[in-house]
């Protein structure tokens, strides 16, 4: 909230109008502003977020997650990357857009509080004023640079099921000596269940998981192949995993652009205090979460899943599969005059021109943009790939920083531009 | 600490020779008292132990599980039954003796404070005094009557081997939306491990593991399968369990006595707050324990459990086998005059007479006194089989306790009179 009324107070400080709406009760709210000073003019809508995921673990910070710190030209600070510093590039922008006499076109900014939870007030608020919000643009500014520090324009962003698995045996904790090898055990269930839900060729097992998935196309896997070792090479160097896991009979850039994973976020269960406690334990939870790509459909997948986990698991064991967040994958186009906008506006502040990814994560929202308001959609951000957004220590170069606020500046002038 | 010293106190006002000792400068010390006010007569030594579980899940407690309370016939506390309920019977017991004019034989009592842990003390303390600790009869008070009410004699103690599995792919978590797919997850592997340690019968797949098991004699098979579907019954309705897990192809009896176990006792991996975190984590962990039968050595079970964990393990991800406790299983021949004085102590106070069992639990140090000292076992107890050891409520019907002291008194009588 207190982001929210921030963002309110520095919109309107550009002068724009700009208000709080709350669309849901328990939801967090979404800051909208508007500026329509130039009548006739193209029409952008500028999406972001302003919530950040959790900061822990919070003894892996070398400096606290919400006391932002430079060091060696990066910012440290939870959200650096994902997406404040997005969101700021882009406010900066239009501030000295304003004081050079106000942005070449009208300009909507359009901010939620809830991209990293389960997104439901600004999907809704898109679905409930899509005639309101017409756009000529909506500039999703959420993206990272890809690993060789060349800027992205996304052609799909990843679609989730996130799910929690909570598995009960006997109503209390039991003694392992007393009733080991008799009582069916949660978490021996769940670890069946997590592991069968693979196979050794890191196939996902979920009966009909794969049958809507398009294709790679002939033109991206040629790209990828010749490039695919090198490609692994920089990930494992950002990253440091010492090997590469996943469809072994898949490019790496297949498998985290274009095709669906299945991960274990989190489990618990049992003892797990210092020492030894010799218990068979009553219940224990998992929390999975699937990416999911176009055409897959979450609520088939979810069917599907909850079939496969009870036929996965121990007599006994009671699991109950619960929905935690839900999102549709989005195939988008590059519509030439919008995405030539951004590529001038990359080549011109960084020195690059932007390459066609396949976003791995997933901006819920995104799919409502399409579905409700059709215009272009311009999926990129200034987030250097070793950002560690959603881990310790995320943090922003300086120098993006500065040269994404010169690029939202010439985007927005170069969409001003367009002949139309 | 507290305990011990109140132990000490108690046994000191009883007449005897009370010390505390300490074995180790980390370890909890033992407890020991010694009355040899009867020469010539029999030298019996009583083993308890005065720690306890750790109380979680705290939440499933009806009342605090350090403030007793007697509800309904039964109290209600951590270690009511495992084992301060068994210690203190023995202890009123003989201050009883001792106000109708002593002991008739001689006396020790062997208390220790780590029989839930790594038990190294006292195992070592009976190691380097065996000489000065012989004793005629060594009676092990920390036993259940069965799930039919019957007091037991137990046959064989099973050991236990103690294990964490620590799991580490990745330095830092990962987004699961940039590398889901491409970066190996410690969750999914230990998922991987502990689901491979057994197969679809529920046999342990560990190399070599049932190599030394002594196979159930044809006497208790025979004994034990005209029961088995009651015992399995019974089984259900004390724990309530709603299927039963474990070795397809052996008795219900068998696997809770005589053939060796593997359990989770507890995992914990990832995020697991509420809600939602898109996350690879960098870590996991998970603790194992296998109850071991006569004649496994665990020693030689950790290295097949360390080759089989890194075969099971995930390419990518490192795990670490921690051994956290170990102890031999022990066989124990149940020898006709003192295990008659234990006979008959029962049917006098109980009603009943015990039954042969193969005791599921583990206790460290019976190993010791059957190597160091030789003497006749006697393992017995009087908690009732629904006690909760080692769950929450925890608890001790008063009836078993006054009865319990009587059949004390009553052994120490019968012991006494054997005509030796």
């Amino acid at each position: 909230m207190r982001n929210a009324e921030w963002l309110q107070e520095r919109l309107g400080g550009l002068g724009m109008r700009a208000e709080i709406v709350h669309v849901s009760n328990d939801g967090l709210p979404i800051v909208v502003g508007e500026w329509d000073g130039r009548p006739g003019k193209p029409h952008l809508t500028i999406y972001g977020h302003y919530d950040v995921q959790p900061p822990d673990p919070l003894d892996k910070w070398e400096s606290p997650p919400f006391e932002p710190q430079i060091r060696e030209g990066r910012l440290y600070a939870r959200g650096a990357a994902d997406s404040k510093g997005n969101v700021m590039a882009a406010l900066k922008a239009v501030q000295h857009l304003f004081a050079a006499g106000g942005p070449p076109l009208n300009l909507r900014f359009l901010l939620e509080g809830e991209e990293e939870i389960r997104s439901e007030s600004l999907p809704r608020y898109v679905r409930d004023n899509a005639q309101r919000l017409k756009s000529d643009c909506v500039l999703v500014w959420d993206g990272v640079f890809d690993e060789q520090g060349w800027p992205t324009l996304a052609t799909s962003v990843r679609g989730l099921l996130y799910v929690e698995l909570h598995a009960s045996g006997a109503p209390n904790d039991l003694h392992s000596g007393l009733y080991g090898g008799l009582a069916p055990n949660p978490i021996d269930a769940l670890a069946g269940i997590i592991a069968g839900l693979k196979d050794h060729h890191g196939r996902i097992t979920i009966p009909g998981f794969y049958d809507s998935v398009v294709p790679t196309s002939p033109q991206e896997l040629a790209e990828w192949r010749s490039d695919d070792a090198n490609y692994a090479a920089r990930i494992k160097a950002i990253t440091g995993i010492r090997a590469l896991d996943g469809e072994t009979n898949f490019l790496a850039r297949e498998r985290t652009g274009s095709r669906p994973t299945l991960d274990a976020n989190g489990i618990l269960g049992g003892f797990v205090g210092e020492g030894v406690k010799t218990i068979i334990p009553a219940t224990a939870f998992a929390k999975l979460s699937m990416r999911l790509v176009p055409d897959q459909d979450w609520r088939t997948i979810l069917t599907s899943l909850e079939e496969q986990v009870h036929s996965l698991s121990t007599p006994g064991i009671e699991v109950r599969v619960d929905v935690l967040d839900a999102a549709p994958p989005v195939a988008i186009g590059i519509d030439p005059p919008t995405a030539d906008a951004m590529r001038n506006a990359f080549l011109t502040s960084f020195g690059n021109n932007p390459i066609a990814v396949r976003e791995g994560g997933t901006i819920p929202v995104t799919y409502d943009f399409q579905r409700s308001i059709g215009a272009p959609l311009v999926i990129s951000g200034i987030a250097q790939a070793d950002c560690a957004a959603h881990s310790p220590n995320e943090n922003l170069t300086v120098d993006h920083y500065y040269r994404g606020i010169q690029t939202v500046i010439r985007f927005i002038n170069e969409l001003a531009a367009i002949d139309q």
